[in-house]
């Protein structure tokens, strides 16, 4: 019985890949030294029936394959400085909706302030966008360069997207994030200066808490620091999930999580929320609303896995 | 009844694009300006259905992710950066099946001495691998900045993988064209400072002949100075196949297309054939082996056209 990719997950395909290359740093994105300056590249893949819900409009699948992107260069603190788009699309697409995919594009690339520069057409049996995003900061702010002691912190709230993927009404905040997610690049440039590590919540706050946590440091998050609002509770409630298991385990929040010192933390000049702490516990937890202390499960959003 | 991509074809869809985007300077990669040299990004999408013929390894597959993309970056005489790897793959695929794609893209890094710096993994129905090379230039070389009189050249026969992809037996030059292509990463290097212009040919000849045409300006090829064996012209025959139809109008080989003064020719230190030279006709243009004079068709490989 041959292994197959769904017995092992994609975490650890991308394990093997880092593993057996020399020159990949683990981070939100590589980073390249260039003469006085750095350059920041990322490229993530859409592909239709893994990342579009069926509500999402063609506008809005050309705007978010540029925003997943532009979400790490946010998460580095970098300039955006060029978009490529590679598109495949299947040849019986109307052009129309063709149009609206590029529309999309054209439009984050304008909201990012970051030019299309180049980019790549095919045809494939569904929608397959894949964005490289390029920037360039002379300071990376890398994921784990944190101290114990240094708050943690989110720049909005998060599991919104994650119920919003669950409701069919398309007029609330919870499915605006779902199908509308906004990088936060302005932010990602001011953190730069303030914070000590960063990264962006795509598969979920656990899955971002263990992807930055080193050996001997841990996170003591606290659930009413979360601001989680009673209507979140009741509608999670309402379609028999578990609130706590939407806030932590989904993602899609394209939110940054980053690290601060308490000093820099009341000079940072943008809104933010506290949620936690960095331990030397070498744990990741979280004191629950009813104070108990949990260990948060390493879970989140995750391909290949066999269901 | 909607208008539907294969009604315009591959090469609309980019113009559309190109059109409605300020920065994008149509070449065979984008070129930023950036501290004293200039940033080359580029990036192709290859799809298991539509670019891996039958018999091509998982290795095989793995390193032609990354030639498409670095024969783009020898296209602008560029040295290489960086490569990014976005794979997608299906969940039943083998573990093993999925390092020796890996291994033959770490190889093909290695090759070209383009390390892999970053990348991202997905689940979809078919093996889809979307590559973006980074590379740096001070002097671009773009495709049409040739005068009357420059003479065309290209760095190797073409054609061959055309043939190629006709036949099932393993072993010969034809097929290990198809499925092993390299690109001329070096020769683009050199070309930098004696070419005017230059592209790659992935499209067929004729293809590329058109995407380097400016207003005003033509080509006359000459057949003959093409090299074409007996042996090309009596497996095309075999199968059924014009032979011409498969240099001019197939593509996949590789090599770079590049205009030169006659000049600089002869101080060139590689390889080259001379297939034409630079006209004011306006026309693109073929001297056949019998002397008549015809039009090359604008006509390559192109995605979603109807069949």
């Amino acid at each position: 019985m041959t292994l197959k990719v769904s017995d092992i997950g994609e975490k650890e395909l991308i394990k093997y890949i880092i593993a057996n290359s020399r020159s990949i740093t683990p981070d939100d994105t590589a980073v390249t030294p260039l003469e006085s300056s750095n350059l920041i590249s990322t490229c993530d893949m859409l592909i239709q029936s893994r990342h579009f819900p069926q509500n999402m409009s063609y506008h809005d699948m050309g705007f978010k394959s540029v925003t997943v992107n532009v979400s790490d260069l946010a998460a580095m603190g970098a300039e955006p400085l060029g978009f490529l788009l590679s598109i495949a699309i299947p040849k019986d697409l109307e052009i129309d909706h063709f149009k609206q995919i590029v529309a999309g594009v054209l439009k984050a690339c304008d909201f990012y302030n970051i030019p299309l520069i180049g980019g790549d057409t095919n045809e494939s049996s569904e929608i397959i966008i894949n964005g490289t995003a390029l920037g360039l900061t002379d300071k990376p702010l890398m994921k784990d360069d944190y101290n114990k002691g240094d708050l943690i912190a989110i720049t909005g709230e998060i599991g919104l997207a994650a119920l919003g993927f669950e409701l069919d009404v398309l007029d609330n905040i919870y499915v605006k994030k779902a199908l509308k997610p906004e990088a936060r690049i302005k932010e990602g440039l001011i953190l730069r200066d303030y914070a000590t590590s960063a990264t962006d919540i795509t598969d979920g706050l656990a899955s971002e808490l263990y992807t930055i946590k080193k050996d001997g440091m841990g996170f003591m998050i606290h659930e009413d620091m979360l601001n989680i609002s009673d209507e979140y509770k009741r509608l999670s409630d309402e379609l028999g999930l578990d609130y706590l298991d939407l806030i932590l385990h989904v993602g899609e929040d394209f939110e940054l999580l980053f690290t601060i010192s308490k000093d820099n933390l009341d000079k940072l000049p943008i809104d933010c929320i506290v949620i936690g702490e960095v331990t030397d516990s070498d744990v990741v937890e979280m004191t629950l609303e009813n104070g108990f202390v949990e260990r948060i499960e390493n879970r989140g959003y995750e391909h290949y896995v066999s269901e």
